[in-house]
């Protein structure tokens, strides 16, 4: 803006997307441990992977290959963890809500 | 990239940001009926936190008000969670794991 910043933004841009990538790394280590996702929205999920899909196009059409590299990792993260909540709440032992 | 796209990038951008922005609004939703987030991942939520920060100074840096709009409502949307979080974690009733 006004001012000539110390740091380039690309430098935030990248740890920003560094950041909210891997951040479900931790996620999918607690729900394979826990075996346990009964307190994760599965709407969420959904929204989350098909807005990432959405992401992915963009980062196509747009050529934008740190954008499709990162929305790439987290759909994989995304649908891990979708999936392990899908098979834990099938389990006869726990209480699995719609929501 | 070589056939010209029928719908415009951006269109599919603005989708992207729209679900990965409100698919935390169900997390929110849920946390907050069920009075209980212990299986989601509290190292998951302050690395997303962090990353969105980071974000949010990219977009002043760069001047790209949908970035930094999209990102200062999924920092509240997460924030949210987080407070609910450690609100129902201390309560005695619940056994809490520190991942």
């Amino acid at each position: 803006m006004g001012i000539d910043p110390l740091i380039k933004p690309d430098t935030f841009g990248f740890i920003a997307a560094a950041l909210t990538t891997i951040a479900f790394l931790p996620q999918v280590i607690k729900t394979w441990r826990t075996k346990k996702a009964e307190d994760v929205s599965v709407v969420m999920l959904l929204m989350f992977i098909t807005g990432l899909l959405f992401w992915i196009v963009y980062a196509i059409q747009t050529n934008a290959l740190p954008v499709l590299i990162a929305n790439i990792i987290t759909f994989i993260l995304n649908v891990t963890i979708l999936t392990l909540k899908l098979i834990y709440g099938k389990q006869p032992s726990s209480t699995q809500t719609s929501e």
